[in-house]
């Protein structure tokens, strides 16, 4: 299932898409998990979509596909590298993407995003998946200079609007097997697959939950392809992750 | 004031002190801002104290002491170096620091933390401390082995109990010169005072806001003066900051 959130006369909802339309729940299908319908349906095109998701926490991976470490120049982590980034950053499908007003290169990165479903807290790989409560698309916008700058990354990640996720969560794909790509005004610039992870998803859930207790909502993002490059003022940046969607957002300046 | 979050009798209330006497309020000082005493006092003794904020975001500056960035070895960042850590990190005064079971240097941190009072986005030097509610104590206690191993700091300070705050939240104190001191069995280890700061406490705002919308309970660890070393099964830290009062842990492996 799909699931969104999405405003409505200035009213937020919760709900799902059946094909184009939404059917309306009566709340929050990760904080109650129960999905109860109103009865009332909605064309999606007559709503406003949300991030699906207001993350208490973002946890990101770094560096987690070979050819994305080859191309930042760096080594092939023998663990999950993690770090954190502001939930503050998070939009939603269609929003648009502010480049800062320094003139820094500010680099698209298209990403899985984990989305958590129970209290999870030391969690075996074997068991991992099974307090996921589905998956989304993430765009890990990131500003390159302050990220070298810093050495950490939290900032260079957590300025407002640079975590575009959405526009559903999927409750049903295989994380370890979907193509993931992103496009710039239309040009294909990262096209992998979940499969080429140096770390999977059990592997992430399990490093991050050895010493992080993950609440229901907190969201993983498990690192980008290669293929990543600059932002411009004007851009249409895309990213499609099979059987989840299409998240699109534009960039101004 | 002196504020603090106690409980007694397995219930979470919220109050000041008075001397030894925790006069108790009505509803969280920080997200009602309103101070309705409910007529009931205690003796601190006689209640346990909890970590007096349950932060949503925890945010820290790295290397904000010249003799500490010295003894790191790292050069003095021009711009405050900002990451985030798990609020599930947080205890309470009085609460037990449990070693990780891997033989790794596990360090303490005397830090003076800042718990945000309102909404805070972009601010200026000059009107940051108006966001503030107040000041407490922190030991942003640290895995130097997985610090090094990360390069980013999140995992190795975002362990459960690695991040005491605590015991209250004084409102009026001049962040930018109260001694800071930590002993671990009584013998002095770091002693200093925020006066040291290279990037005072105003900065310390602005900068963050620069990026991040901090919430009111946020919480911004300033970074920590130099003499930092390792704990051991058993050790008893104690760090005192002027007009604050003294946050004490044991420390067990």
């Amino acid at each position: 299932m799909k699931f969104v959130r999405f405003k409505n006369n200035n009213e937020v909802s919760y709900g799902y898409l059946e094909g184009d339309k939404i059917i309306q729940l009566e709340s929050d299908f990760i904080i109650d998990n129960r999905f109860i319908k109103t009865g009332k349906e909605f064309e999606r095109s007559e709503v406003t979509l949300l991030s699906p998701v207001q993350p208490g926490q973002v946890i990101a991976i770094g560096l987690n596909y070979v050819k994305h470490a080859e191309e930042s120049g760096k080594e092939v982590p023998e663990e999950p590298m993690m770090f954190m980034v502001s939930p503050t950053a998070v939009i939603g499908d269609g929003e648009t993407i502010q480049l800062p007003t320094e003139k820094h290169r500010i680099d698209f990165e298209a990403e899985l995003a984990i989305v958590i479903g129970k209290e999870a807290y030391k969690l075996s790989e074997k068991e991992a998946l099974d307090y996921v409560f589905g998956y989304t698309i993430n765009n890990d916008v990131s500003d390159r200079d302050l990220q070298k700058k810093d050495g950490q990354f939290t900032r260079a990640k957590s300025f407002k609007t640079f975590k575009p996720l959405g526009p559903s969560i999927e409750t049903n794909i295989d994380p370890n097997n979907v193509a993931i790509k992103l496009s710039v005004n239309g040009e294909i610039k990262q096209d992998s697959n979940t499969n080429d992870l140096i770390h999977n998803i059990e592997k992430v859930l399990a490093h991050v939950t050895d010493v992080i207790s993950l609440q229901p909502g907190d969201v993983i993002l498990t690192g980008t392809p290669s293929g990543v490059g600059p932002l411009q003022d004007g851009d249409l940046v895309e990213i499609e992750i099979e059987g989840i969607g299409k998240l699109s957002n534009k960039v101004i300046s």
